[in-house]
């Protein structure tokens, strides 16, 4: 039978697409939530998977099964590849799709400035394949140190870059620090991996350039308790297999690591610039769409734009930063205005952002938060990140597994999900064992 | 300093060799644990994480976090290709290691009795690789059948073949079932996951043969009221992308199916094959190495070979079942008679196995357990199989973490590790989404 029902098409099954296909939930449409995944990912906690804390899992929930008892809804595996906005159909890689409205709600994608042939060497993390790769980097460096004879070449490999220190960042590199200082230590028999250097850039004159100048002071500071460096004001000009050239003030300088992690940069996902060559809509430098007051296209009131690949000005005029509240709020308010606009009601003209705040976590024990006024760090921001974070978690079994895992993570020391994949990843040195740093003490 | 301590190198760190490892803490000698992965493997789960109920790190313990405080045991991550008996060498993928005593607990590989070219169409389950493929495989065909628009093709995605009916195999497909019948309920618009077929297929004439055959008619109740179909006294002649072609007593059969998973034979790991040509021993049929009664090759007392990759008789005569708990059994053994040997003692000139008893999991409730005389089901079979497995876990974290998802699934069917990489598995077909099996209802 014909199907008379409003058709709303959503793009993206992250935080902000999720939200706006909750809030149509009795909604008398018929929504379409397309992904290419089968999965919504908790983002917040990918860099807790790529330093083998949590397992993929644990931060994912089948997008079939948050949906499964919304009536209206129906989950699309499938690739949106182009958007015509005459005929209003989305073009999938494998079909095509007819909407009435469309909520873009795509995200964003690693971004290499440039220099896409980084990638290889330093890798970004914005998915659960990347957290695969950057785990395997990891764990694989300390195992080619404890085969390396060479002290020169065992330096390289004990060597972890971090570029950007924003809170994927000093979360990333905290991390690791706590792998060499605590995790690992005394699993080894050639090598010390607390005596591993870990290096965190950035191009800005201070880290967590986003947050307060208290804020990365307290950040730092606990960086510096997890044997974590920091080098502030220094441009990364080149990255390959050896390592990283720097550009400082002062002049260049070479380091030499094995493993570079990029959290330095990420741009509007391609359906982003599409849909703006299509309306005739601007992107900023980063590649997302500027949206009107109310989310939608200028000129096109039937397409929202929401989440980290929307450009909406907040309080201050700046954009709104790419953070999950951001794009929850956001696919809300889109819901509601197409629930008032059915209803022949006025759809609300303009998304109003409500600050919880930002938190980004260091390490054991310490975090940082910027909540209104309150700036402030160390345990009582640790706990209620943590706190916070599993109230967030979407399945209620995630949370008590990830809470029993950072549990154990917090008392041992260890974690779980460090198993290695055999991909060839791993190439180890040729060596005879029983040569090594440590025989005859 | 030249190490005078005896060297014990064991080689694999499955049940055998890791109980051998432990069993030799203390004693005045070096233990090198070799293996390829960096984690040993509790494989009695390894169908759970093929069916999306655990995730690979739960079933994995860090092997140098295993024998972390073990201070004479060095951890060494490698491959052995060959063993020079002479020279007594193990040869590395990527150096050499020489040895006093050696303990071979390799294990065994996917074998399809000469029909290798099968594998591609009918992954086995040995590895945590496996696990991907084979969990990315059937939830994508349920995703792949519900773009599908033509009838008989979206039958062939629903059709799932487990060739092979030994625990394994009645396990795999008992979760199969599971997830049609329960998980995926309700989940899909266009399809109907409860109307999937499953089939069990095996050449002998009952399921589960090295069962007593009054728990073969159990498991065949159980599996029936999980919607699995068993064909028995079918022999497998033919697979491909499309299915399998069965050859029966009243003749030939071609089942189309798009998901077939391969539970019907192992082979002894490559090395067995190197050292019995290299010692002149013999393998059997499934390329298990003709150990002494004391787990070493004839005439090279220096050389054990236990677990899985040994053919050693049992009380019958006929060579012990490779299980975990013969592994585990064999390599205390092993250990026992190395203690022995450097302390001048007589070492152990048989080995008994200790049988404990055998158990398989069907499903919700529904297990089989072959205990001395006791030969029982049902659902007390079931908590003891989850006792029993629990408590074996090798890490505590990893207990509490299954527990909870066992408990989840037990009450909610849903389960957690479902996500599908984007590795290109996923082809869905080109249609219309809209167009499909349930508009119209």
């Amino acid at each position: 039978m014909p199907q008379p029902l409003h058709h709303v098409v959503i793009i993206g099954g992250g935080f902000g697409g999720l939200a706006a296909a909750r809030a149509l939930r009795d909604a008398p449409i018929r929504v379409t939530l397309v992904d290419k995944r089968n999965f919504h990912l908790f983002q917040p906690l990918l860099y807790q998977v790529a330093t083998g804390l949590l397992c993929p899992s644990e931060v994912t929930s089948p997008l079939r099964h948050v949906l499964k008892n919304q009536e209206n809804a129906t989950v699309l595996l499938g690739e949106a590849t182009d958007i015509d906005v005459e005929e209003k159909k989305v073009i999938l890689a494998d079909g095509e799709l007819g909407y009435d409205t469309l909520v873009i709600a795509a995200g964003m994608v690693n971004h290499y400035h440039g220099h896409e042939e980084w990638e290889q060497w330093a890798p970004g993390l914005k998915t659960i394949e990347d957290t695969g790769r950057i785990r395997q980097r990891i764990f694989s460096a300390f195992e080619i140190a404890e085969r390396e004879p060479d002290p020169a070449l065992r330096r390289e490999w004990l060597t972890f870059v971090v570029i950007g220190s924003g809170a994927t960042g000093i979360e990333l590199s905290g991390m690791i620090g706590e792998i060499a200082k605590n995790t690992l230590r005394g699993e080894f028999r050639s090598i010390f991996p607390e005596e591993s250097r870990v290096l965190l850039v950035d191009a800005a004159e201070r880290i967590l350039p986003s947050y307060p100048s208290g804020l990365s002071m307290l950040a730092e500071k606990s960086l510096t308790a997890l044997g974590v460096e920091t080098a502030t004001s220094a441009r990364v000009v080149e990255v390959n297999e050896r390592g990283v050239v720097l550009e400082k003030p002062e002049g260049r300088s070479v380091i030499r690591a094995r493993t570079v992690v990029w959290a330095s940069g990420v741009a509007g996902s391609p359906l982003g610039g599409i849909i703006a060559g299509k309306t005739g809509t601007v992107l900023d430098r980063a590649g997302r769409v500027a949206v009107a007051p109310d989310l939608t296209i200028p000129g096109h009131p039937e397409i929202f734009v929401i989440g980290d690949l929307a450009s909406c000005p907040g309080k201050d005029g700046s954009p709104l930063p790419g953070l999950a509240p951001v794009a929850t709020q956001q696919g809300r308010f889109a819901a509601k205005s197409i629930r008032s606009r059915l209803e022949g009601r006025p759809a609300p003209s303009r998304f109003h952002y409500f600050d919880k705040g930002t938190m980004a976590v260091i390490g054991r024990g310490a975090a940082v938060a910027d909540i209104g006024r309150w700036h402030f760090g160390g345990r009582f921001a640790w706990f209620l990140w943590l706190f916070i974070h599993l109230l967030l978690l979407i399945q209620f079994q995630n949370r008590l597994i990830v809470l029993i895992r950072w549990a154990f993570q917090y008392f041992s020391y260890n974690r779980g999900a460090r198993n290695l994949m055999l991909r060839g990843t791993l190439k180890l040195p040729i060596t005879r064992p029983g040569e090594n740093a440590r025989d005859g003490q």
